[in-house]
């Protein structure tokens, strides 16, 4: 017989819980029976104590088997997945599940949508008119056997556990603690039931890890529990001072996807999403193919649009628009050497392109275009920012908060990589 | 704008919380507007934290701030009142209130049920036909003025917020706190309008705090909050390592406690009592008097009496007694060295003296009367424990328990001190 308050108690107090503990902990709490102010009491005590790689790969077991778990065997292809952590201007799903589906694998990208100043895949998706996000087993299934990528929601019966915990902890001041990001984002990767994954870890202002310290710790707890449940996994650190690409908002972040899908768009955005595949393909087996090649000769740009095609969503039709377009102009000469990543996300936020509470809506036009990015020339007086919304009394406000967010000067700046470093589990 | 995410975020951080912080979450709380798993996150992050002094007395400020206070002023006696962390065979309040009261204070004693392996007062008293716990605010005036001391239940707007983050804390693993507990004890002492106040800190296996540096940190941490709030307040750490006196259960120990007041009794029970008298008297500013003197001539007896009666018990009716009672007897001749207050406690806990949860009721008549105490000589085959209970069936595993609970040995035992220090505010 478990009871809360003994489970409580022994992380409580610095120790550590047992697989039964854990496994009861879960169920009961998915069940009703250790009840919201148990188990946010026990997040905190996890929060402030931690939990070791074994507790937080059992943990994660436990909010699997929760719920269902996706079967992806007998595609005639191997099965492969990208999660990120979350970032400004991170659309890199949109082009790269194509990409890697083009390449020979298959992609099930099961996402979410925007909380805060980070956007969401669907959100960005669903600014294409028609497209549909909702699909049941069997369709993602068929989709994958036919098209080779699908994105779209995550089905309602993955990890209960996780939705209701996520929630919980989001109210009770308990989000920061790694292991418990790192079983919430396993847990729903794990049942979706690929055999490999990758994971991009964002790091710097615009990302939930401020530091690479910290991003380490994430990548190395992710890391740890895939392989605990013999998944091939690994971990990019990507930075996130800066926004990626020139395109921050849902509908001008699908523009850009369709551009670096067309052999174009910004540098950083086709840098990451080819690095991205090449990992995807390596822990995926897939060796004979070139990512790079398949997005320049259009067989990604292919596959993306019988993947909008399969959903409902038109690849051709025009993409909405905000109704009013302002810019910010560059005060001084010089070149542009710091543009926050955090600044640009939250203007882009407030100017609707994200939510503040789950039940809100987007605005699939509003958002932020980064005519210069860090390292480029801009002239006094010239276009720096344009603001794009639905809701001209957020202008001034966002206006006045971006003045503090980029930075010019006479100097050069120093150019920091995009990816920071790796994590494998073959450590 | 105050929100429970970023006040537990503080606190979690190691911050301390500020003034404002503190009356808006036990506000908010009381109110039904922080929840309950916000307010558990917040209490585990305490419980981990830990908070200031100037923190834990601001907190208690707080709660006394949710609800009413007694006004004892014009009562024409200084007001003092004793508190007691609980014990096992503590009925030193029911002596001690009609002791201090007949020596010129008044004493108005607002005490509680029991819950777990120590007894509560009220139940005590419960066990004299026609006494009744509940009095309104003005009938405390009353007695107070008439008799000098009343024991009864606290009424109910007293401190509503730490009522119901008590039961909060008990469900989430947030119990062991020095802070929280000692504000919830202060609170509702304060709450009472007394002017001086003298803590029995317990310490020992019957106790909360097992051990001397437990509840010397327990005894600070309550004479400061009551220094700063302008009480004349110490404490006395006293040994709870063996029960106190021979009875442990409702009726058995209000019959030790008349043995008491009638100059009789064991001596345990007689120099505690007299002893928390002399400290409340010096509190109180009550220096002509010497309590022993009150107590050996009866004068304490007959102020028992009244107060009593004043609540409509009969102090000369008959006692509850238990249908069963049977003998624990002693398996070796010696002197016996050890018999564990924790042991005894659960032992009349289980044979009906206790409750599990806050709805039972129980037995008056059930409980243990310890034949021998540490130091006394017993001889193999002769009565060590009278077991006294109403249901027949505890009896065996009762008595199994007990086993382990004593030890009889050829040496002799040191004697440990009653009262093992003091803690005062004019450190």
């Amino acid at each position: 017989m478990h009871s809360a308050v003994d489970v409580i108690r022994v992380k409580r107090d610095g120790g550590r819980l047992s697989d039964e503990q854990i496994d009861w902990v879960i169920d009961a709490y998915t069940r009703g029976e250790v009840a919201d102010e148990q188990m946010s009491a026990l997040a905190m005590a996890v929060l402030l104590r931690g939990m070791t790689p074994p507790e937080t790969a059992r943990w994660t077991a436990a909010m699997i088997a929760s719920g269902e778990t996706l079967v992806l065997s007998g595609l005639g292809r191997p099965t492969v997945d990208k999660h990120s952590t979350g970032g400004v201007g991170d659309k890199i799903t949109l082009p790269l599940t194509p990409l890697v589906a083009a390449c020979g694998a298959a992609v099930p990208q099961l996402s979410g949508r925007g909380l805060g100043h980070t956007g969401g895949t669907l959100d960005k998706l669903e600014s294409i008119p028609g497209w549909r996000a909702s699909l049941r087993a069997d369709e993602i299934r068929d989709r994958l056997r036919e098209v080779g990528g699908v994105i779209c929601a995550a089905t309602e019966g993955l990890a209960p556990a996780d939705r209701k915990l996520y929630a919980l902890r989001d109210v009770t001041g308990t989000v920061e603690s790694v292991p418990l990001i790192a079983s919430s984002i396993m847990s729903k990767k794990i049942a979706e039931g690929v055999e490999s994954l990758v994971l991009d870890v964002k790091c710097g202002s615009g990302a939930f890890m401020k530091t690479p310290d910290q991003a380490g710790e994430l990548a190395t707890a992710l890391v740890d529990i895939g392989a605990a449940h013999g998944l091939r996994v690994s971990a990019l650190i990507t930075d996130m001072s800066v926004p990626l690409g020139r395109a921050v908002g849902n509908a001008l972040e699908v523009a850009e996807s369709v551009d670096v899908l067309r052999g174009g768009g910004p540098p950083d955005v086709v840098e990451l999403t080819v690095e991205l595949a090449r990992e995807m393909l390596r822990r995926a087996g897939v060796s004979e193919v070139d990512p790079a090649e398949a997005l320049a000769d259009g067989r990604a740009h292919d596959v993306w649009r019988r993947m909008i095609a399969a959903q409902g969503g038109d690849p051709d039709a025009a993409l909405p628009r905000a109704r009013y377009v302002e810019t910010v102009t560059a005060p001084a000469t010089g070149t542009l050497t710091r543009l926050d990543a955090y600044a640009v996300g939250l203007a882009a936020w407030r100017l609707g392109a994200g939510r503040a509470r789950k039940e809100d809506t987007v605005d699939h036009g509003a958002g932020v275009r980064c005519l210069a990015k860090p390292g480029e020339q801009v002239t006094e007086g010239r276009p720096l920012l344009e603001l794009h919304t639905d809701r001209p009394e957020t202008l001034e406000p966002v206006r006045e908060a971006l003045a503090a967010a980029y930075e010019i000067s006479g100097a050069d700046v120093k150019s920091t990589p995009l990816i920071l470093d790796k994590v494998t589990s073959d450590r």
